[in-house]
């Protein structure tokens, strides 16, 4: 209630704290010079490609109605504002796949009514739109981003796995349309003949599967034996677009005796036709539509704020996790205030809104990253515990390492230098102030880890650029027709299986099929707290649930109309989470199992972790350290999820959100 | 020279030898009862799908002239006769590909000559093969199976990477096949033409590349997590030829618009039909081959005979490893003789001859292996280091063991469990004698280990079985004519593949292309030993020469007739190795990289394995062992390389070898 009775408290807040940093995210961007090229490329990729896929779905879904063009301009414009005017500029923006869901339903609602007609089927989606900004303004004013603490994993990983499955269906559904003739094509041309479908639906099996297996090969890149850590490196952030070239590639090879049609390629107008440039009049049609269907639209408009709302906060969590340990301060409200803003303008020109996707924004946060961590820390620890063989006071400990970081660290951000060495001497000198014996207490390993963290390059001029190369994308239009749709089916299959690991939802249905004599594999290897501590009992219980529940979500996205309302479902989650889950399961599982914190992942992995690293020192001797190949990204990827999302985790998440919400609650507490 | 003034000495020593065990080959074979049943089908799925394969490359080799009926009958009668009479029923017989080319080379040097013709190829080969026999006999004779100490690795893993090589070699150019004509058909048919033809192609590379990956995954299918024990021992045993089974049931979902024909099938005749018939009276036309060719089949007969000593003798090594334990003596000079029998057998009825196979023969004697050694060892290990808290003498200690060994092995093979205590107590009891300091030096784990072997069912029912079986399968060719071509393609490729891990050669090739920055990771895993200790310069140096040397092996396979000499070099390397590579390289160096002692790898995959052991009892506590689910195969998979290679060895192969020819003279070193 507090919320509502201080409207504009959250935005405020948020504009206060980024405007003092705002010029020194253009200085500092600009400042990295060419450098600032390497995640953006990489951003850049990573974003245009299923931009494009979803734009072939949405045109399939919408009859060609949007397609490519639209989705490439939505995210290309989303982001260049997003990144100007946005408040977290990490969060990378696009055309997701919920989108292209609730415009599919849209269409098909209004394709076949007479009073309104498929011609005014935009015009209609721009009252959506508007009611949908409407609602995220009253969001965002009256600041409903403090409700995000209850979205717990249970809805999270639930909505990524019912991503995953219509990843799934739409990979086989347009590998099965393959061997049909496309809607509304001539039946009696050469290449719509039985043999040629059928070659063509060949063709399709082969270069979809043959994307989907090398691009998941080539995703794991960085951990090869074979080749050198640069083009590893390449390989491993490269290599999905770069396979789909080859894969592109191959297609041209075959003989020139198959028609020309065979193999599919992607079907887009070019921005420049009229069916293109209709959009820009999408305005005047606004008052055409009818009034009963205006406040129809008031139905799709709430799915889609409530979606969103969820999306948008989300990706930015992921993008500004703990141990990125970020300067800067959030802006979920302005940020959703932001997103009402291109909503409305999207809907008013007829494009499909976007908004804050995963994984690509903790991606960006991760490419954005630099790891003097492992390096720093080996000679800290080390000198650390010279002194304290020497018996050395605490000051001279802290004396030394400070000496050694600020050798080591020669990056110019002294401002966050110095607060990270504030952090490390309030956490050593601590020690001191409560007595003599507390000096055998102090664990250097311990104390050095926690305060040494990653440091990010935080500014806009990656985002803005990386938005302004998915504009030039469309003119490259022509280039990307020649993508065979079969690529695409290969493609979404890569999406739904690349995000499948880390979520434990996935993890617990595959450790239900493990024979009761094999779990002992699990403990071996890295594996979640819950395996040891939650009784296999509820924990079967428990994911059995949430599968039913995937299957009833995924159930109403089949029904034909009413499939727009498949987002209720998780609204509807997080009261059961809140309120009937309690009294299922013991209140210690449930902890463990929902991790409202985030925070079960421990023990295993982190002994692990650390194991694999002392390996290596050890290995290569304390003199090797210069022969060996220290690759902060390879580093990352062993600490990150395939969907961004750090594997080790040392605070609590809901407090975390709780202070990113609030953050002048932990300057509070600290004092 | 001695070998030679002695005639007859091996194999009057072998027949001895083996006639003392030769009723309880049989009486322990049928006692094992239905168990049998399960190595057999397993060793007979493994040893018959490779003829299968074999077959269909000769038919093309020979236009169809010899195919898989031939190949078939030939590896039954060859393995019943072996089973009965040959002296290691270990040893698994088949038609192997060495045999295939030779066959290939005959074929192609008669077809064109007008003064024999192709009619009289079955007699000419029947030629060879007299010859071929009357030089195993002499082999055999004069003792010639004592030179096999003298092939060292560097020479069997060359000849085993050709095989690799022309594996691969007749998969691509049987898949590229798939999109021509078949030689010798009506260019007219529906099914020849280009569209179909195309179709005929793209479905093999389906096929194919399905057959290789289904199959690839399925053979480590008893590390799976999923699944109960039994069923991921049922897909590891026959995953390969239950995925030739899917694939070909796959092939017959197609849509019956596709025209009868495509996917092609293998092309065999039925052994009933005429084709076949003609085998009985080839023995007639033997005086019909011109007398000039009688003599010039001296020549690929010289190659043959070298081929098969040599293969036939290391497949009975393979299958006789030290640490398998073995209780009956070996017979490679007998062997040999009852093979040049064999091959007179089938020249006479125009069959291609079979030899003694790998990996069959290793598989085969790890099918039949017992490992009790785990859970024995486990017991005596702490019952014995219970004795030594209580500073028990070393006979309580070992009074100790023996019980918990005799209550462990309930075997009913009494002899051969009295005679390793036997070895046990002599190792506890060397202690004893040397003083009471040694006694600290005792040390349980490494004793029990040393002397604790796998224990083998030695007989010779699931030989001839396996082999009736294969005789079988001839009745069963009208269904193995609905296996697609392309299936064996893929079966091609997917024998090639699995035959590289713990080859030494692939190995070090593939180390030439780690960058030195990521040896380290090299040095993490499982590695031979030669990669602490010899250079990498000379490593690649001495890779580099044998690649060149394979190089030049394949180069000769292409030389039209004179390819018929391709197994020259590998006799000339014997020399090679002995007089040259001695100059070029330091004698530890060519110790460690060229293991004519086959010992190399020691170190790290002793440490991993023990560690992986131990990490299993720690998990599970000391009471869980009965939760444990302590599995023989999935133990010896992990201790044996792909071609059935034991990684461990406690022992020096060389003198293994010699002590294998000459059993007398270990008796008389340990007296």
């Amino acid at each position: 209630m507090d919320n509502i009775r201080s409207p504009f408290r959250g935005i405020i807040k948020d504009v206060e704290g980024r405007k003092a940093c705002y010029k020194q995210d253009w200085v500092g961007g600009f400042r990295s010079g060419i450098r600032i090229l390497a995640p953006t490329m990489y951003i850049f990729f990573a974003s245009a490609l299923p931009v494009i896929a979803f734009g072939e779905q949405l045109s399939r879904e919408t009859d060609g109605t949007l397609s490519t063009v639209e989705t490439l301009a939505s995210t290309a414009i989303c982001g260049i504002i997003h990144s100007i005017l946005g408040g977290q500029p990490l969060l990378i923006l696009g055309v997701a796949e919920p989108t292209v869901i609730m415009y599919g339903y849209l269409f098909s609602f209004i394709k076949n009514r007479e009073d309104i007609g498929r011609e005014l089927f935009l015009a209609w989606a721009g009252w959506v739109c508007i009611w949908t900004a409407l609602m995220l303004f009253l969001l965002a004013i009256f600041n409903a981003c403090t409700i995000i603490t209850r979205f717990t994993r249970i809805a999270g990983e639930l909505f990524g796995m019912l991503i995953c499955v219509l990843f799934i269906q739409e990979a086989i559904k347009g590998l099965v349309s393959e061997f049909d003739v496309p809607h509304g094509e001539d039946i009696k041309a050469e290449k719509n003949q039985f043999q040629w479908l059928y070659t063509n639906g060949l063709l399709a099996i082969i270069f979809s599967l043959g994307l989907l297996y090398t691009a998941l090969k080539s995703r794991r890149a960085r951990s090869w034996r074979y080749g050198t850590g640069g083009l590893r490196s390449f390989i491993a952030d490269y290599g999905v677009p770069l396979m789909v070239l080859v894969w592109t590639a191959l297609s041209f090879s075959l003989p020139s005796k198959i028609p020309v049609g065979v193999p599919r390629r992607l079907v887009t107008p070019l921005f420049w036709e009229p069916a293109s440039l209709y959009h820009w009049t999408v305005i005047k049609d606004l008052g055409r539509v009818p009034p009963v269907y205006i406040f129809a639209a008031i139905i799709p408009a709430v799915m889609i704020a409530g979606l969103y709302f969820f999306d948008h906060s989300v990706a930015s969590q992921m993008a500004q996790q703990k141990e990125f340990n970020l300067k800067n301060p959030p802006a979920y409200h302005w940020d959703i205030f932001v997103l009402g803003v291109m909503v409305l303008l999207c809907g008013l020109i007829g494009l499909p809104p976007s908004n804050g996707v995963l994984p690509q924004s903790p991606m960006h946060t991760k490419s954005l990253a630099v790891l003097k961590r492992q390096l720093i820390r080996k000679k800290m620890v080390r000198s650390a515990k010279e002194c304290m063989k020497h018996q050395a006071s605490h000051s001279e400990i802290y004396g030394k390492m400070q000496a050694v970081f600020i050798e080591m660290d020669k990056a110019p951000t002294t401002i966050s230098v110095a607060k990270d060495l504030k952090n490390l001497k309030d956490a050593v000198m601590k020690g001191a102030s409560e007595g003599v014996e507390a000096k055998s207490n102090f664990d250097p390993e311990k104390h050095i880890d926690a305060h040494l963290p990653v440091r990010v390059n935080e500014q806009r001029v990656s985002n803005l650029l990386q938005s302004l190369l998915v504009g030039l994308t469309l003119c490259a239009i022509p280039v990307i027709r020649l993508i065979p749709t079969s690529v695409l089916w290969g493609y979404f299959a890569y999406m739904a299986i690349d995000s499948l690991p880390g979520n434990q939802f996935w993890e617990r249905m595959l450790l239900l099929f493990v024979t009761p004599r094999r779990r002992y594999k699990i403990l071996e290897g890295v594996h979640a707290s819950f395996v040891e501590s939650v009784p296999f009992k509820f924990m079967a219980i428990f994911t059995l649930f949430q599968f039913a529940y995937l299957l009833m979500c995924f159930g109403i996205t089949w029904i034909p109309v009413a499939g727009i309302l498949f987002p209720l479902p998780f609204f509807l989650l997080i009261s059961i989470r809140e309120h009937l889950l309690p009294k299922l399961f013991q209140p210690q599982h449930l902890y463990e199992l929902d991790a409202a914190e985030y925070e079960e992942i421990a023990g295993a992995p982190h002994r692990n972790l650390s194991l694999s690293f002392k390996e290596r020192e050890t290995s290569t001797g304390s003199e090797g350290s210069s022969e060996l190949e220290v690759c902060d990204a390879e580093i990352l990827d062993e600490l990150t999820t395939n969907r961004g999302e750090l594997k080790l985790r040392n605070s609590n998440f809901t407090e975390e959100r709780h202070f990113q919400v609030y953050p002048e609650d932990r300057s509070d507490q600290h004092e």
